[in-house]
């Protein structure tokens, strides 16, 4: 199950190319941070898609927005400094070898922006569509396009891992706050270095894509191990 | 080497988006039929790709625009009657089968009406991109980048043909041209069926992508052949 989370999206006319190009290939779930409300732009570039438009929940935070997901993966035009990256091709691997049942969020910033290191935490894993040049961009819509086409054509691996089904984006995070509140309470970090040693700690534990069973073995290292 | 030829465009938005699709995926070549200007909207999308837009022959008529290609695939949305087509992956396939130096084309119809069978005629292979519903089809854009898309990130065969070069288009369809008149002069076809045949045969002789040894046979056999 695939949901599709547009942060902070600013032309009305993209949102409602991609509700269109959900459409096409078959996805239905649009959620929509930032969004105040959807004028007539929206609808006249969704043709034949206004319903996915009309279903689209409006969150204030991007935190509200996965919760309830189990693993996000979000696309980026730039590599960052602290977040690892792969390319499509292999993220969509990557979220066909999570059982069909998984709730998966893809997750696309704004169209100048980009996502922000701050949202980025949100995420899982990072992506990068492949392109000839480095400028410009790939438009906010046909990102979207190209990652659920992708989706749309690749089959799914035949041998199905049984591993144990993820938490939810909210326990995820929660577990990963509370490793970094134990961090900082043994003065792992100091200030100069925290912003960097964060996103590499959320980067980090974010590619587990938790399950129960890691988070306990987890907080049981970082509260007896480290004293 | 390909060519985007976009046959009488409606929305300039949609124009400046495929130049900036063309540039994401590094191609360079764009042809317009039946597009007089270009105004504000299309230079306003092509972010980055104004070139491409500034650089782009306008045609009046389609037969010029690939009159010097060597094969030309044209994507349609819905399955036509007399014209036998293929699935996007198929004619990727296909065109990276051709040796680096054909002058390939790829064929966009108009937003609302789609390629007509007149112009149709002027395309070696028909192919049409998966998509999960019947309604909408794919923005011309979208279907422009998910082409093109899959052409950059496919690679070539490792054995390549060395078969002899295509004709050119004009060469190809004045052959086909040719073998309709000499069929119309032995009363091949009659006035029911001549749209039908027509279509057939540019269909059947099309998908040949014919060198100049077809051409000689061909006609060689259409002439005394028949007689």
């Amino acid at each position: 199950m695939f949901s599709v989370i547009l942060a902070r999206p600013e032309n009305l006319e993209n949102i409602g190319l991609v509700a269109r190009a959900m459409k096409n290939t078959g996805f239905k779930d649009l959620r929509l941070t930032g969004v105040k409300q959807l004028g007539a732009g929206a609808f006249r570039t969704a043709v034949h898609a206004q319903d996915i438009l009309e279903s689209a929940p409006r969150f204030r935070c991007l935190d509200e927005a996965v919760a309830d997901l189990q693993a996000v993966f979000a696309a980026t035009a730039k590599a960052r400094t602290n977040f690892v990256s792969m390319s499509l091709e292999k993220a969509v691997e990557r979220m066909l070898a999570f059982a069909p049942s998984a709730k998966i969020g893809l997750l696309f910033g704004n169209e100048r922006t980009g996502l922000t290191s701050e949202e980025l935490k949100h995420s899982n894993f990072r992506f990068m569509i492949p392109q000839a040049v480095r400028q410009p961009s790939y438009n906010l819509a046909s990102a979207v396009l190209l990652t659920l086409y992708r989706l749309f054509t690749s089959s799914p691996p035949a041998e199905k891992k049984t591993a144990a089904p993820p938490l939810s984006r909210r326990e995820q995070e929660e577990c990963i706050r509370r490793i970094i509140d134990i961090l900082k309470a043994r003065s792992f970090m100091h200030e100069t270095n925290q912003r960097h040693v964060t996103e590499m700690i959320y980067d980090l534990f974010g590619r587990l894509v938790l399950t129960d069973k890691d988070r306990r073995l987890l907080l049981a290292v970082f509260h007896k191990g480290l004293d």
